[in-house]
């Protein structure tokens, strides 16, 4: 998708323009600021919009750039952040009445990432509440919307973010996945998202879910710009990308049984396709499994519950109504969950830590589909899935999460590529997961490999 | 305490005497044995005695140092094991009657290198059962007894491996200290025992207590013996010692507060009298505090119970009898706790581990007593501790872990030295603590004021 019949949609492209001088990053921050002044009334996207300072920074930007200095490709690029993110002087409200008295005292280290590489910070995006939920439809702010559809969600937690860029708003934006917070609504809103490996990105500022869960990742249009976000997330903007492999010299295993046996049939297909295409050009793609994949759902609910209760036992027993209900809910279930089932979880973890490390062994990485299903219609907590005779209704949030959150477990780095589309031009995205601490690796496997998946929205 | 009169004392000595033909393994082993004969009996200190194959593992030994094949100093040695630890073909019974039924398919990790190291394996030690404990009264085979006094505790939960070394029976044995297991009988039994880093020696073949507690580590005669069994255990046998320092370069921090509010006044005195012995040989020492000491016992107690109910929870529903009472107790309770708390422990201990770093900032190390008092009487489950006119009965569980405990959580590695002795030729330890992850510079400090700590029984 492009932001604007004269603009580029890439960080990429906007930066050579930037270098070339065809475009300030003025003239660009005002374009996505006008963007969303149009969209956002009806997406929600943004909680705040720091219109001032964002004009403010642009100019810096465009002299400094004048003068010769250039601080690398986000130097005067626009993007936002998902509000759990501190940013000095602001609130951070993590969409929860919770924090309705919030403001940071200081930058993220993301943040402060992001001014170092000259970045122009727009504003806030609106999440599910503490990042709790994967159809940011529990808000204090209301619901996020779905850029082709305003009546489903853009995914979640991190939905604004991707109903942002998606939208033409945003030229990136920094979520967080804690389950597949950021590649569930890329995926859904059909761009590129990075979870990269565990502990890559420091999360001093970011409010926390589960904090042996979390990570911080980017939600951008193509591979190039995920890995120019993630250099300067990962605190190391200069290293470059490897040589572009020849999708003939890759090897992939594809995720099967409990990772294929229950996907909406667009989803199947668009996979199926996106495969098809890349065995045409040469990859070989061979059949895995994950020996304990039945119990990653019930070791993920222990986890991220059990840290998440820990973490909001104080405000669920001082400030229970300032919780949405739903939230409140779940929160309130993780107080109840016993230290020896949250340990044995812990230990299961381990198990699935190396079952994956088994099937990544002697491959480029595994495939998969991203969510099961495409973007959800707002307020419909269930939905029919299954082959033939067997349909059955399942929660939508089960069912998003299923697929992205045994990598929150492993810690191994996971990104979702755009795939084609369902019915209703929705998007589907397929994941790539890579090897244990190797983001960059992953990387070029996924830059070797991006245009055979598909095309999605932004193509 | 030498073995016999014609005998060195320390693994050192015992090398010297083998490299230079004065002894044979044989001869040791036989002694050694012939000790463990005359005194198992009453000190309880042995589950099981290999004296067959440690005699048949002492000739291979002679002959291959015959042959002019030298493994280095634990060659032809012979070390005891506690009960936790597998030795192939053999029961591993952890003191309970839970595991009557199991025999080892394979040696432990530490085993395996004992063996290559061409130590001779003695035996399997009496220690309190599966380790929960600090006295060794609670084992399906009786407690172990103090070598210098049969109605004392020689400590626990390695009870039988300290009796066994103070004894004479083996010149060394391996333990594990999950909240001081292998210091606290060490100390009371005038041994010097060491705690490494977490996760300096491997675990694998070893029963757990609690997995993100639990330590391997030496009960030995000497700093130098335990450097010796830390390189071998470690998988780094040639590793040498630095330079002995000079006690005037040193600089170590003496814990106050919590560390010194509630000791017996002979292990005070005995103590006190070890830092004035080593003020006058130049050394500096500095009072320092830990913030939150006085929540040491309660993260202690939610992490270990927490993680060693997780390990039990089936045999505890399945074999409830077959657990000692007063381990069954602590288990049950520990499956009552809830996640959160856990949690929440989990991240007090981050805290508590930044406390120490920056008490150990610009030092060597952290000086403190081991236990806070001399070796209980076996029976009792209360002493009677306190300044003045405040004493107080106190659960000699709490007592005896008070000191060692916070190095569990926190990782440090941590050595205890004889220092003095309590009336009744009790013996009393000094424990030194160093930087996290610097086990080999700990030892090098140990090494530089072990002869200014002063006499424990071992001299």
């Amino acid at each position: 998708m492009t932001i604007d019949a004269g603009l580029p949609s890439t960080i990429e492209g906007l930066a050579h323009a930037f270098r070339s001088r065809e475009l300030t990053s003025e003239d660009v921050t005002a374009h996505c600021l006008q963007v969303v002044a149009a969209r956002n009334p009806s997406l929600n996207a943004f909680i705040d919009v720091f219109a001032d300072e964002a004009i403010h920074d642009a100019r810096d930007a465009d002299a400094e750039m004048g003068r010769g200095v250039y601080r690398g490709p986000l130097h005067g690029v626009p993007v936002a952040l998902k509000d759990l993110i501190d940013v000095a002087g602001k609130r951070t409200t993590a969409a929860s009445h919770v924090r309705d008295r919030h403001i940071a005292t200081a930058d993220a280290t993301i943040v402060s990432r992001l001014r170092d590489a000259g970045a122009v910070l727009l504003g806030k995006n609106n999440l599910h509440e503490f990042a709790l939920g994967t159809t940011n439809e529990d808000s204090a702010f209301g619901p996020a919307r779905h850029p082709a559809d305003p009546s489903r969600s853009p995914g979640g937690s991190s939905g604004g973010s991707a109903a942002a860029v998606a939208a033409g708003m945003a030229f990136a934006a920094v979520g967080t996945d804690t389950g597949g917070s950021v590649r569930i609504p890329a995926a859904v809103c059909g761009l590129v998202g990075l979870k990269p490996a565990f502990g890559d990105i420091p999360l001093r500022g970011v409010v926390p879910l589960s904090h042996s869960l979390d990570h911080a990742g980017p939600l951008c249009r193509s591979v190039s710009d995920a890995r120019t976000l993630f250099g300067v997330l990962s605190g190391q903007p200069g290293r470059s990308a490897g040589a572009i492999q020849n999708p003939r010299s890759l090897r992939f295993g594809v995720l099967r049984g409990y990772f294929s046996a229950l996907l909406d049939p667009a989803v199947d297909a668009a996979f199926a396709d996106g495969c098809a295409r890349l065995r045409d050009a040469g990859t070989t793609l061979e059949d895995v499994d994950i020996g304990h994949s039945a119990d990653i759902g019930a070791i993920y609910t222990h986890i991220a519950l059990t840290e998440a209760a820990a973490y909001h036992a104080l405000t669920l027993e001082t400030q229970p109504h300032d919780y949405t209900p739903n939230v409140r809910l779940r929160l309130e279930m993780g107080r109840s969950i016993l230290g020896e089932d949250y340990v044995r979880a812990q230990h299961g973890r381990v198990v699935l830590r190396a079952e994956v490390d088994a099937a990544l062994e002697g491959r480029d990485g595994l495939l998969l589909p991203t969510v099961p299903i495409p973007a959800p219609t707002i307020g419909e907590d269930t939905v029919r899935l299954g082959r033939q005779n067997h349909r059955e209704d399942q929660p939508v949030r089960n069912v998003m999460l299923r697929l992205t959150q045994l990598f929150n477990l492993t810690g191994h780095p996971a990104i979702t590529l755009p795939c084609g589309a369902a019915p209703g031009h929705l998007p589907v995205g397929t994941q790539i997961v890579g090897r244990h601490g190797r983001t960059s690796d992953l990387l070029d496997a996924a830059a070797a490999i991006e245009r055979y998946l598909g095309p999605g929205m932004s193509r």
